[in-house]
């Protein structure tokens, strides 16, 4: 699979948002830090708003701002706003029904697949947007 | 990102293979297992054969074989077979070289994202090929 910069973008939004505080930040801004289209910008700012991480003013006077302190936003938070179905692994749709090896892994792979997603999550969990944010001069 | 099945599909052509143990198997009877083209698992069985993993003999008497015990290959083989590049998260290309929170992602995502590759892999090498294919019935 490639390897998917969502969660670099998401999580780099987020950095800049934390970075300045309370000034007020537009998404043409974070665009520009992230050199892309503003358009791109406003799609991850809708995923992280669903997830209640930020709040986004329409508008002359709009804006982003974050909902929560940078200490109450997990990586895990930023990552599940931006791949909200967040399975690395998927079964095969197809396989031979006459198949026994076939039919067991249907039953075998979604534990194992389960581990590796919670995995993942563990480490992310660990790691506030504010320890990042401190580590930025 | 769209989960993968890659990892599926690789997992079950070897389950396959050590499944049927000492019979004959050729990739056309791997893709009857899959439901797909043998084109498609002879792509699959050519990363496999890369990592060490099988053994393809072409010809008439062509076959596909195992070249370790199910008890000598662990998921985390299979993973890296399909996946030799192996990062779930990837760093954007893009960014302002001006923006200090962008810079900043270059040094601290790298060690977070190595973080969840390595938890993955630690679950998946956990499990090995003759674990899955005991409890096939």
């Amino acid at each position: 699979m490639a390897a998917n910069s969502a969660l670099a973008g998401a999580i780099q939004i987020l950095s800049v948002l934390a970075w300045r505080g309370d000034q007020e930040t537009t998404s043409d801004m974070l665009a520009s830090s992230l050199r892309t289209n503003p358009v791109v910008v406003r799609r991850v700012l809708k995923s992280l708003e669903r997830r209640g991480l930020v709040e986004v003013r329409a508008g002359r006077h709009g804006g982003v701002a974050l909902v929560r302190s940078p200490a109450e936003i997990t990586l895990e938070d930023i990552y599940k706003a931006v791949e909200p179905d967040g399975s690395l692994f998927a079964l095969r749709k197809r396989g031979s029904p006459r198949c026994r090896v076939h039919l067991a892994m249907k039953t075998l792979l979604p534990p194992v697949f389960g581990e590796a997603d919670a995995a993942v999550d563990r480490v992310l969990r660990q790691i506030k947007l504010s320890t990042l944010i401190e580590q930025i001069r």
